[in-house]
C-alpha cells in the first residue's frame, strides 16, 4: 500500500481527496487548555465558563427558590396562586474573571467554544428556562468577544416536547443577535438513539429535581424527531447563514433516508463518541463499513464538515504527564491555528488511536473523480442567473467552456452519423433536384463551430456527399466561423450571419433567390430543463426550411423532468438575495445541485423523477393562423391566446402538467429540481437504440456519462413547504407564453394519507411565476 | 305595522337599517337589455357575448377536431402519439360586432357583465381549457373596455378535481391582468348542493362529449369543497382586492360553521334562485326564517352584499308586453345607474313578486343598534397603527373620544366605590398618621380627569374623607386639569405634572420633602390586549408609593386572551400595505374585527378564547436587583436578561404561553385575535362579585355591555396557514422585553389528528415579532 502514491501524504496526488480536519472534545473539561496541550489535533473545544460559574448559578437558583417559598408561606398562598404573581426570576450576574479561563489568545482559531451543557432552554419551568437563556446570552456574547469563530451549543434535551422546542429555537435566535462574527452550531444527534445520551445531561439533575422529574416512558423510536427539532430551530432563525449543525454520528446507523436528509443540512461538524467506535481484533478503534461510507459521503460536500472526536482521550492527566516530551515534536494549538487559517495541514502524526484511525480513513477515501475537479466542485449549489439566449451574445470563453464537453458532441456526432447512414440505407430522396443528390445539412446557431466539425466527420465516416450551411446570429462568432472555414474546414461550409428564424433557406447552387430545403437540421439550443432556452420557438422559426416528409431535426425530441427536493442551503442563499432581488424566488436557477435531498420515493405508480412534457421536432402542423378565417370577413385576426393581450401565435408551445410525488417520511421541500433528456436521433430501423443525452440523475450514467454541459435547474418555493409522513406532493407546472415571451409557473400542494381511503390537503405553496424575468423570443 | 315608522320607507328613521340593492339575472338571456327593459331592478346582468359567438367557437372546435383526426389517420398515429406532438390548439378569433350586443352606454353602471357559462376552464382536455381561457380573456377585456365595474364569472364546475381548480385559478389570475377598473366576481355555491346545478351547465354538453364524459358518481356531500375551490382561486390570485365572491344561497342551509366561513369572505353579491324560495299559503315566494336570518346577518357587513335574483322572471316576453305601460311609471336602467352612483334608492315599487318579497325583508330587518352607528361601522376591520403610549402625547379630541364611553367609567366608579366601602367596613388603617385618617387616592395618568371625577363621586357616595392626587405627564392636559380643578372639583385635587414613574409620592401635608403612601391608586393604562400599552411597566414605576400591605391598585389584575381567526379581507389589506411597510405583518394592529371567522371550537379542554397570561398589581416582590450581590465583590451588575445585551431589569414582566386551539372543519387562519379582561376591584368579602370589564366576545355583554373604548387587537400571519379537519393549532406567544422596550412574538403550528392516537404536524407559521416597532418604556 505504501507504493500507492495516492495514499501517501507526501506524494503529489495526495491532495486529490478531501482533507479531514480533526478536533477533540472532552465533556469533562471545565477549563480552557493552554497552547501546548493536546498537540495532535487541528482544534479542540473549550468550555466558555467553568465550575465556579456553574456553582454560582445553582446557588442563585436555590436561593431564589427558598425566598419564594418563604414568601409564599408568609402570605399563605398556594403554589398556583404564587405562579400568577409577576415574581421576578433571578438575574444571572455578569461574568467575572473567576467564571472563565477562556480568553483572547493567539490560538483562539484552534479553540471551538462549547456552551454550557447544564442549561435547559426548553424547560417548562419558567425560572429554569429564563436562567438558561441568560447563561446562553452571557456565554455567547463572551465567546464572540474572545474571537471565537464557532460556538457549539448542545441541542435540545431528549425529553423536550414541541413547546420546549419553540423556546429553545427562540433563545438561539436571540443568541444570533450578538454573534457578529461567530457561527452558532447546534449539536444534534442524527436521531435520538436510546440509551446513548452523552454526559451533557449530568449536571441537569439539579434542575430536574426542582422541575419535578418528567416521566421518561420508553417509546418506539421516531427516527425523525431530532431532525424535526433542528428544522424548527432553523425555521425560527429564518435559515440564518450563521447557523449550522454539529451532527452526532450514532452507534447504529439509521435508514438511508435519514442519512440523506442530514446530508442536505448545513453540516459544520461531525461528532463521534467512543461508543460509536468498535474495537478490531487488535483492540484498536474502528468504524463499521457503513459508518465509513457515511463519512466518505459527507466529506464530499463542497465545505467538508470537520470531525470532532468526543471523549476519546487522552485525558487531561495523561496529557500533563506526556506534555514534556510532546512539546518539541508536535505543533502547538497556535501553530495548528495558523495552519487552519492558511488551509494547510500542520504536521500531526496520529498519537491518539481514534485520531489515528480517522487519518487512516482519510487516506483510504476514493480520490476525486473527473467530475470533482475544483472548478466543478465550486459550482456545487451555486446559483447562476439564467441566460437570455436570444438577446445575449455569448463571449468566446463561454463557447469554449461549452465546447469542452466531449460527451455531448460525441453523442451528437453519433446521432448525425446514424441519421446519414440510415438516410442512405432507406434511400430517402434528398430535397435537391435528382441531378444533384447532395444531402443538405444546416447547423443553426453554430457558435464557434463544434457541431460543424462533427457534421463533416460524420459525412466522411458515412461517405455522404453534403452541402453544409452554418448559421450564426452572433456577429463576433461569425468572424470566427469564417476563419475556421478557411483554416480547418477547407471552405466546405457556407457560413451565414443570420438569426435562424429569419433565414431564407439554403440557396440553390448558382442562384441567390431560389431556395431548396434542409434535409438534416442540427441545433444545440437545449437548456437544463430542455425547452427553457427557447429551443421550441427557434426551431419553429426555421422548420419551414426542413424538407417534408423526410427532413430530420437533430435533436428529434426532448422532455423536461421534475423532482421535489430539500435544499436548505440554497433556500438560505435565496432568502438573503431576496432583499435585493425581489424575483429571487420566482427565478428558475441553473445550479449544480449537490447538497440536496430528494424528498419523494419511487413507488409503483409514481417515480422520483417524473416527466413534465415533451417537444417533438419538426412540428407537423403549420401555424394556427389558418383557423382564423371566416365567412363574411376577409380576415379576422386571432384574438384569443391563453394570455391576455396575446393573439396566441405561440400557444402551441405552451405546456402544462400535474404530477404527483409520493413521500414516505415527513420533511420539507424548498423547490423543484428540473432536468431534461433528449433523443437526438431515433433510428427507424427496428432494434436500433435511439441516440440520447440525459442529465437525469438516474439516467445520465447510462445515456451520457460524465456529460457536464448542463447543470440542473431549480424552481424555488418562497416558503419551505412542510409535509407529514405518507404525503403526496401535487406539482402543477406551466410553460407559459404570450406572443413575445416564454416563462414558467409552478405550484406545489401537499396532501396526506390519513387512512386507506382518506387523503386530506395539508398545505400549498403560492403560485410562482418567472413572467417578470421571462425569456424574450 | 304601517304605524311603525321604522318600517316605513318614508319615515325619518327608515334609513337606519341596511339597504338592499336588488338585481336580476336570467340564464336564458343572450343579448344585452335596452335601457327601458327591466325597470324594477337596481341592476341586471348582461351576457358579454351572444349565441353567434358561441356557435363560432363550437364550430372552430369541431373543425379542429376533424382536422386533427384526419391528420392522425393520414399518418397512422395512435391518439397518444398524437397528443405528444406540439399540435397548435385553435385560436379563438377576436370579437366582432356580430358576437355581442353589449356596448358602452349611459346605463352601463346598472349592467353587471356575466361571462359565458359554457366555457370550462378546468377541463382536463387541453383543447377545451385553452379555448375556454381564450374566451374568458376576450370577454373580460371587452367588458372592461365597455366600462363594466363588475364581471361575474361562473365558478368551477361541480366535477372538477384539484388539478382543474389550479387551471381555473390560473386563468382568473390572468384575467385580472386586463381588468384595469372592473372587479372579477366568482359565482360560487355556498356548497355543492346535489341536484341543484343551475342552467350554466346546459351548453357544456357539446364539450363533455368530446371530453369523454367524466364519471359523476354519487358521493357523500363534503360541505367545504366549494369553499376549498374558492380558497385555491383567491390564493393563486394572491388575495387580489379586485376579486370577490357572488355567493349562491342554497335551498337547504348548511351548518353554521360554513355560513360563518363565507361571512368572512369578500362577498359582493348574494344570488338566490327560484328553488330557494318557498311558496307561502297564498302562493307568494318566501324564504325560511333561517334564510332570512342568514341574509340579515350578511347584510350587516360594512359593505353589504348586493342581491341577485336568478331566473325569477319576468321573462323577456312578459317584459316586452308590459313595456309600454311600465315605461312611464318606473325609472329606466340609466336612471337606476345614476341612483346607484349617488348611493340613493331609485323609486322602485316591487313588481316582481320575488323582488317584492326581498323589499319586505329589507323593511323588516332590525334597525341599527347603538353599536352600529356609521362611525363605529366605519371602524370595522380597519387597521389602526398601535400607539406609543409613553412617548406620544394625546390630543384633546382623542381624550374626548375615550371619555365618551360611560360603560367603562361606570365600572371604574363602581370599583372605586366598592374599594372605599370595603376599606371602611374592614377598618383598614390608612397610610397616614393616625391623627389624619384621610384615605390617600391617586389617579395616575389622569388625562382630562374623567377618573378624578369618578373618584370624587365615589368618595361622596361612601362618605369617605380623601386626599386626591392627579398625576399627568402631558403638559397640555395638565393645564386642562388645573382649570377643571378650579371650575369643577372645587380645588379638592392636587394636580402634579409628572411621569408617574418619576413621582416622589404624596407629600405629607405641610411638607415638601416628607412623603406618605397611596392607599388607592387608580389608572387606566390598559390596551386592547391588556398589557400592550405598558400598564405593567408604568405601575412598576409607581407602585413603590402604594402603602403595604393594604394598598389597592385599580385595576387589580388583567388577562390577555387569544383566538385564531380567518380574516381574508384584512390579510388582503396587509398584503397590499406590506410593499410600503415591511413591518405590516409584524405589527399587532388594533382593529374592530367584524368580517372574521373564529376557526376554533369550544371543546371540553380547550376554549375558543384562551387566556394567554395575567398581570396582578401591585407586584409583591421588589425588583430583582437584590439577587445580584455576591460575596467578595461589592456589587456585580446583573448581566443576564433573556434578551441579549439587556440586564433583565424588566424580565419579570416578560410572559410566554403555549395554547392549543381545536378546529373541527378544515380552513385557513390569517392570524390571532387578541382581547383582554380586567378585574378592576376584587372585594374581599365572601359572595361579592369582582368588578370587571371585558372585551372578550363571549363575555363583554355580561361584564361590560356596549363598552366601546377598546377594539380587539390582531396579530397577523405573513402567510395564511391552512389546516385540515380535526386539526389543532398550537399557538406560541411571548411578551418580550429588554431593559427599554416591550414587544410581542407569535407563531402558530398546525397538527392534525389522523387516528385516535396519532397527531401529525402539518405546517407552521414563521416566528413573527414586533420588536422593530416595539413600545418604548
Amino acid at each position: 500500500m505504501a507504493s500507492n502514491g495516492g495514499l501517501n501524504p507526501e506524494s503529489d496526488d495526495f491532495e486529490n481527496r478531501p482533507n479531514f480536519c480533526i478536533g477533540q472534545h472532552d465533556s469533562n473539561r471545565f477549563e480552557t487548555l493552554s497552547d501546548d496541550q493536546y498537540r495532535q489535533f487541528n482544534f479542540v473545544t473549550t468550555p466558555i465558563t467553568n465550575q465556579h460559574f456553574f456553582r454560582r448559578v445553582v446557588d442563585l437558583y436555590k436561593c431564589h427558590l427558598a425566598e419564594r417559598e418563604q414568601w409564599r408561606q408568609d402570605r399563605g398562598l398556594t403554589s398556583s396562586q404564587l405562579s400568577n404573581q409577576s415574581l421576578p426570576a433571578p438575574i444571572v450576574p455578569t461574568l467575572t474573571n473567576k467564571d472563565t479561563s477562556y480568553a483572547p489568545s493567539s490560538y483562539v482559531g484552534s479553540l471551538v467554544a462549547y456552551a454550557s451543557p447544564w442549561i435547559d432552554l426548553c424547560s417548562s419551568n419558567p425560572l429554569i428556562s429564563s436562567i438558561s437563556r441568560q447563561v446562553l446570552n452571557l456565554e455567547v456574547a463572551y465567546a464572540n468577544f474572545c474571537g471565537a469563530r464557532s460556538i457549539i451549543i448542545p441541542g435540545p434535551r431528549e425529553d423536550e416536547d414541541s413547546r420546549g422546542i419553540a423556546l429553545y429555537a427562540r433563545a438561539i435566535q436571540e443568541a444570533l443577535q450578538v454573534t457578529t462574527r461567530a457561527n452558532l452550531i447546534i449539536h444534534m444527534p442524527m436521531y435520538r438513539e436510546p440509551g446513548l445520551d452523552e454526559k451533557a445531561e449530568m449536571l441537569s439533575s439539579l434542575f430536574a429535581d426542582a422541575n419535578g422529574a418528567e416521566a421518561c416512558a420508553v417509546k418506539e423510536i421516531d427516527l425523525f424527531t431530532a431532525w424535526d427539532s433542528w428544522h424548527t430551530i432553523r425555521s425560527v432563525c429564518k435559515y440564518s447563514t450563521q447557523l449550522f449543525v454539529a451532527l452526532r454520528i450514532p452507534r447504529r446507523l439509521p435508514e438511508k433516508d435519514l442519512q440523506d436528509r442530514w446530508f442536505a443540512e448545513p453540516l459544520h461538524y461531525l461528532s463521534i463518541g467512543p461508543k460509536t467506535f468498535q474495537p478490531n481484533r487488535a483492540g484498536h478503534p474502528t468504524l463499521t463499513p457503513n459508518h465509513q461510507q457515511l463519512i466518505n459521503h459527507y466529506m464530499r460536500l463542497k465545505n467538508a464538515p470537520w470531525l470532532i472526536l468526543c471523549d476519546v482521550g487522552p485525558s487531561l492527566e495523561d496529557l500533563n504527564e506526556a506534555q514534556d516530551h510532546l512539546a518539541t515534536d508536535f505543533p502547538s494549538l497556535a501553530e495548528a491555528s495558523n495552519a487552519l487559517k492558511e488551509n494547510r495541514r500542520p504536521q500531526q502524526p496520529p498519537q491518539n488511536p481514534y485520531a489515528g484511525y480517522m487519518r487512516y480513513l482519510e487516506r483510504h477515501q476514493a480520490p476525486f473523480s473527473a467530475m470533482e475537479t475544483p472548478t466543478l466542485t465550486s459550482f456545487q449549489d451555486w446559483l447562476q442567473s439564467p441566460l437570455q439566449p436570444l438577446s445575449d451574445n455569448l463571449e468566446s470563453a463561454t463557447y469554449e467552456m461549452f465546447e469542452g464537453d466531449p460527451v455531448k458532441y460525441d453523442q451528437y456526432e453519433l446521432a448525425i452519423t446514424e441519421a446519414m447512414a440510415e438516410w442512405k440505407v432507406l434511400k430517402k430522396p434528398t430535397s435537391q433536384a435528382p441531378s444533384n443528390s447532395d444531402l443538405i445539412v444546416a447547423v443553426a446557431g453554430a457558435g464557434r463551430g463544434p457541431l460543424v466539425t462533427r457534421v463533416l466527420r460524420a459525412a466522411e465516416a458515412t461517405g455522404t456527399a453534403i452541402q453544409l450551411w452554418a448559421l450564426e446570429k452572433n456577429q463576433n462568432a461569425y468572424v470566427y466561423l469564417l476563419s475556421k472555414n478557411e483554416r480547418e474546414w477547407g471552405g466546405r461550409v457556407t457560413v451565414v450571419k443570420t438569426d435562424m428564424r429569419e433565414w431564407q433557406g439554403p440557396a440553390l447552387k448558382g442562384y441567390t433567390a431560389f431556395f431548396s430545403k434542409v434535409d438534416i437540421l442540427v441545433t444545440e439550443l437545449l437548456g437544463s430543463f430542455g425547452d427553457n432556452e427557447l429551443s421550441p420557438e427557434c426551431l419553429d422559426g426555421i422548420q419551414r426550411h426542413i424538407s417534408r416528409p423526410h427532413g430530420i431535426s437533430i435533436p428529434h425530441s426532448y422532455t423536461a423532468h421534475l423532482s421535489p427536493i430539500a435544499t436548505p442551503r440554497i433556500f438560505a442563499d435565496l432568502s438573503s438575495r431576496s432583499h435585493g432581488d425581489p424575483q429571487a424566488f420566482e427565478t428558475p436557477w441553473v445550479t449544480r445541485l449537490h447538497a440536496i435531498d430528494f424528498v419523494s420515493q419511487k413507488v409503483p405508480r409514481h417515480g422520483r423523477f417524473q416527466q413534465a412534457w415533451e417537444f417533438v421536432h419538426p412540428v407537423e402542423v403549420s401555424r394556427a393562423d389558418e383557423f382564423a378565417e371566416e365567412e363574411g370577413t376577409r380576415f379576422i385576426s386571432p384574438g384569443g391566446g391563453s394570455m391576455t393581450g396575446s393573439s396566441g401565435t405561440n400557444d402551441h408551445n405552451a405546456r402544462h402538467c400535474h404530477l404527483t410525488f409520493v413521500c414516505r417520511t415527513r420533511g420539507v421541500t424548498h423547490g423543484l429540481a428540473g432536468y431534461f433528456e433528449s433523443v437526438l436521433y431515433a433510428p427507424q430501423a427496428a432494434g436500433k437504440e435511439p441516440v440520447e443525452i440525459s442529465i437525469l440523475p438516474d439516467q445520465i450514467d447510462r445515456k451520457s456519462k460524465d456529460m457536464v454541459s448542463w447543470f440542473p435547474i431549480f424552481f424555488p418555493l418562497k416558503q419551505p413547504l412542510y409535509f407529514p409522513q405518507d404525503a403526496e406532493l401535487e406539482v402543477s407546472m406551466w410553460r407559459q407564453t404570450d406572443d413575445t415571451k416564454v416563462w414558467y409557473e409552478w405550484m406545489v400542494e401537499v396532501y396526506a394519507w390519513v387512512g386507506p381511503e382518506t387523503r386530506i390537503k395539508v398545505g400549498a405553496s403560492e403560485l410562482h411565476s418567472s413572467r417578470k424575468i421571462a425569456c424574450l423570443m
